[in-house]
């Protein structure tokens, strides 16, 4: 044994979040956060003038009164100030408890008590929500009203919390502060699952986790940031890290572009010819909407190269139809709030590439199939299994949990249904839970959809079960036509007939105008049962 | 504070480099490690058989006394069985010691008796020097042959120490173990610095510092592979974790290409022609030696994108003649032993690039200018200083030093002379050891030596320090002319004489056939001092 030798080491480093934002500060000093407006001005702030307002906040955070391990509210659009919460936050190892303002408040109200928020920031438009909360949590103690361009400031009355203008709070107790000092394994970050397929639970993200994910994420075939990039982050904030940007376009010094609350078309367009965008990311309804508009006033956004995509399944033609109206490349990938959120990515140069393929895992992240009863499939490749993860940023227990949320030897149970095809490419092919029971054998409602959804007429589609005193469940198709285009029941059928069993095609066929979306933007499939299953 | 709260967690995950391989086995199934055998023919084997090979190996090592935190000695050119040392080893905590073969016998043997190494693995045409190096090195118990194809395989009588055919270990003693299981901190590599300007000092890589560098340089701006590469490793193995490519290929699923003992032009033409290389890593005068080749033979290298450089200067001519002769992107680079080695790369898409531009630290790396006391320089920015270092990847202290290699606040002392652009742009400018001081002035030799390396008629130049009995020191320049052609002493002269102050002319001109260079292919200045200073 050479337990007499004297083996050397190499430096410590922390692996914590503030330094993404000190290494583009001194770095890349030139590049720029930008929020867009809508149709008015906008802002732009350098990394290093962020990093420095951050600090400010840092001081002023801990002034009011929290410390290391306390959980900041924040309930806000993707914007600097935004981002000056989380980094203010982060600097000093108070949690940012990112907070959806489309969720009822009574769900809200829940989060903020459970997180015992005492200090919640908020979106100037915000303020009717915040009168509303501030009743129902009587842990806020300060509400702070954020700036944000395009949006009046007005100031609610939110009882006995004291209200502070975002400014005023960094003039009168910013005091700047050093950054750092504590343990990587420091939680970083809150944020809540949607909900919308049962009660929402709280993921806790720590410094490691969170910087091992950027890593990951700035890898070539992953996110595949540079320096040259400027990238719009259309996905929000609120939603799992908002896919980690607000860590990886600084982590590479990459110009980095938030539109506010303006997701529309126009805005979307606007912003991205005023910034030369050259990679946008975001979900697929949002990226239908730039295209609708441009089909609308005519013109391109030719400085945009690359689209990613997430947060539910994009139709093939929506894919196809993106990448030849605007010129781009489609990355698709899966991922989920407990996974921080990225799980598998197509490379953006992937010769081959379709919407249902979700890439591969990136290192860091590993996947199992099971059975329904959680057992390994023999054969992990070509067959459908329950999707199970492990790695280095996925979940292991929940805010406020006993228990894990993974099995005896770490696995995560995702709750979808995948094959994994030879080459190792995954295609997500349902959720577990949205399965439909018809005479004892399953129908898998995505399968359906993807056929549907191909269809040119079809702008959205869901299939839901209805019960059946017979054959237990029933699928009920429910489509939003595209707008001034028509499709009979019966050319619905036919598509299907071809490719699905004849005891798969749907019981029903319901048109709405608007196809209901959860607060996630994904389509509200719980409203769907309640309104027509 | 709440600390009431119960935060939940992310799932643990130990950052060691058996990851890679495991990765690469389960994810790129199809992806190969090839091993060329100059105009012989060469082996491929896929990620997933090599994986199962180096578990074999980490058996056969663990039964013949190796345990945890022990050094394996390997002593061998890129191959896929040097590729199985190295994940044989660290698989199971071992620690996997690099060994240089061009290094003098009595620095090797003293450096396989620093490590205590007992095992020492050796490429097959170095039997002789095995035979001299194991009665000099009483530590030694096992010789272990590797197989390498165009290598006879002749063994070696080595005293008491037993030799082993790498084949028969591995089926005599081979039961494949799991990996894993320890700290991500636990040691997982030792490399000796070259040692051509002092002692040679061993720098002890962990599975950690490793892995995070190995994510580093994933980044699409650094080393940038991705799943669709195939990368050539020219730079050997013993350099420095062979500039970590033997991790981040397999981390991506990029086809790894080693050329085994054979780093001529012309072999290097085949291997990068029959495997369609995109990318290769080396030194530059292994590029200068494929592009004379291809000048002498004609014909191309088409499927070449990019060639990272670093471990010396690249001049500028040089750097002008790749780009053009071989249609490829040069990435300059640089690094150190004691950073595992990436310091600072220039993006291979940056707009502007030129040979005396090293690039920007990525995240994880930080950089600091002092003067010669090791103060900071009060503006970093346009100013020469001594660059300091502090990382993830970055020496704290030497194997078996007490002393740390770093100041009181945690800053490595690279050695090296830099300016940084206002833009973060790093441009090495000298060693400081290389200053020569002339009447209570500094020169710098590098300053000389890149104007004289951009004339065309010039392969190689170095410029050292001479005695004087007046002036303390005067410069000489040495020049390897390339072949066929002259140049006059008074037009180096005058080439000079425009762009320095005229004290800065060299007092001699010294012409070698070829230059003299060190173990690590870095012109040997030392010698040249020897022979001409």
């Amino acid at each position: 044994m050479s337990t007499a030798l004297n083996p050397g080491a190499m430096q410590p480093f922390a692996l914590t979040l503030n330094r993404f934002i000190d290494h583009a500060a001194k770095w890349h000093a030139g590049a720029e956060v930008i929020t867009g407006a809508g149709a008015g001005a906008g802002t732009r702030i350098t990394y290093a003038a962020l990093r420095e307002r951050s600090r400010r906040l840092s001081g002023a955070l801990q002034a009011i009164g929290l410390a290391r391990g306390d959980n900041l509210g924040v309930l806000a659009w993707n914007s600097q100030a935004h981002m000056e919460c989380w980094y203010g936050a982060v600097g000093v190892g108070i949690v940012c408890h990112t907070l959806n303002p489309r969720l009822a408040t009574a769900h809200l109200a829940a989060m903020i008590s459970q997180a015992a928020n005492r200090v919640l920031a908020i979106s100037p438009d915000l303020a009717p929500l915040a009168e509303t909360l501030a009743p129902l949590c009587p842990s806020l103690q300060h509400i702070v009203m954020l700036e944000e361009p395009g949006a009046e400031m007005a100031l609610p009355d939110c009882g006995n919390a004291q209200v502070w203008r975002y400014e005023d709070l960094l003039a009168e107790r910013g005091a700047p502060v050093e950054w750092g000092g504590f343990d990587e394994y420091a939680p970083a970050g809150l944020c809540f699952t949607s909900g919308t397929t049962g009660a929402p639970k709280g993921v806790t993200y720590t410094h490691r986790s969170n910087y091992l994910h950027t890593l990951h994420q700035t890898q070539t075939d992953t996110g595949g940031l540079s320096g040259r990039d400027t990238v719009l982050a259309a996905v929000p904030m609120f939603h799992a890290n908002g896919w980690g940007l607000p860590f990886s376009a600084p982590a590479v010094g990459a110009n980095l572009v938030f539109p506010g609350r303006y997701q529309d078309g126009a805005s979307l367009t606007r912003l991205i010819r005023d910034e030369q965008v050259t990679v946008a990311a975001g979900v697929p309804t949002v990226w239908l909407g730039l295209c609708d508009h441009l089909d609308r006033v005519g013109g391109d956004v030719p400085s945009l190269r690359r689209i990613m995509v997430g947060g539910s399944p994009i139709p093939q033609a929506l894919m196809d139809r993106l990448e030849r109206r605007l010129d781009v490349t489609v990355q698709t990938s899966w991922g989920m709030t407990e996974l921080s959120p990225l799980g598998t990515t197509t490379p953006a140069t992937a010769p081959v590439r379709s919407a249902a393929k979700s890439g591969r895992p990136p290192i860091g992240v590993d996947l199992l199939l099971t059975d329904v009863e959680g057992a390994p499939l023999p054969e992990q490749r070509g067959h459908e299994g329950r999707l199970h993860v492990r790695g280095a940023s996925v979940v292991e227990r929940y805010f406020g949990h006993d228990e894990p949320a993974v099995d005896a030897d770490g696995w995560f149970d995702t709750g979808d249904l995948a094959i994994v095809d030879e080459t190792g490419n995954v295609s997500i092919t349902g959720r577990a839970k949205d399965l439909i029971k018809s005479g004892g054998e399953w129908i898998n409602p995505q399968e359906i959809e993807a056929i549907v959804g191909a269809l040119p007429e079809v702008a959205q589609v869901a299939v839901i079960g209805r019960a059946h005193e017979k054959w237990g469940e029933r699928p009920i198709l429910v489509i939003e036509p595209r707008k001034g285009v028509e499709i009979g029941d019966e050319a619905l059928r036919d598509a299907l007939r071809a490719r699905v069993a004849s005891w798969w095609l749907p019981d029903a066929i319901v048109r709405v105008a608007t196809m209901p979306l959860a607060a996630t933007g994904k389509i509200d499939k719980m409203r769907l049962r309640d309104d027509h299953g």
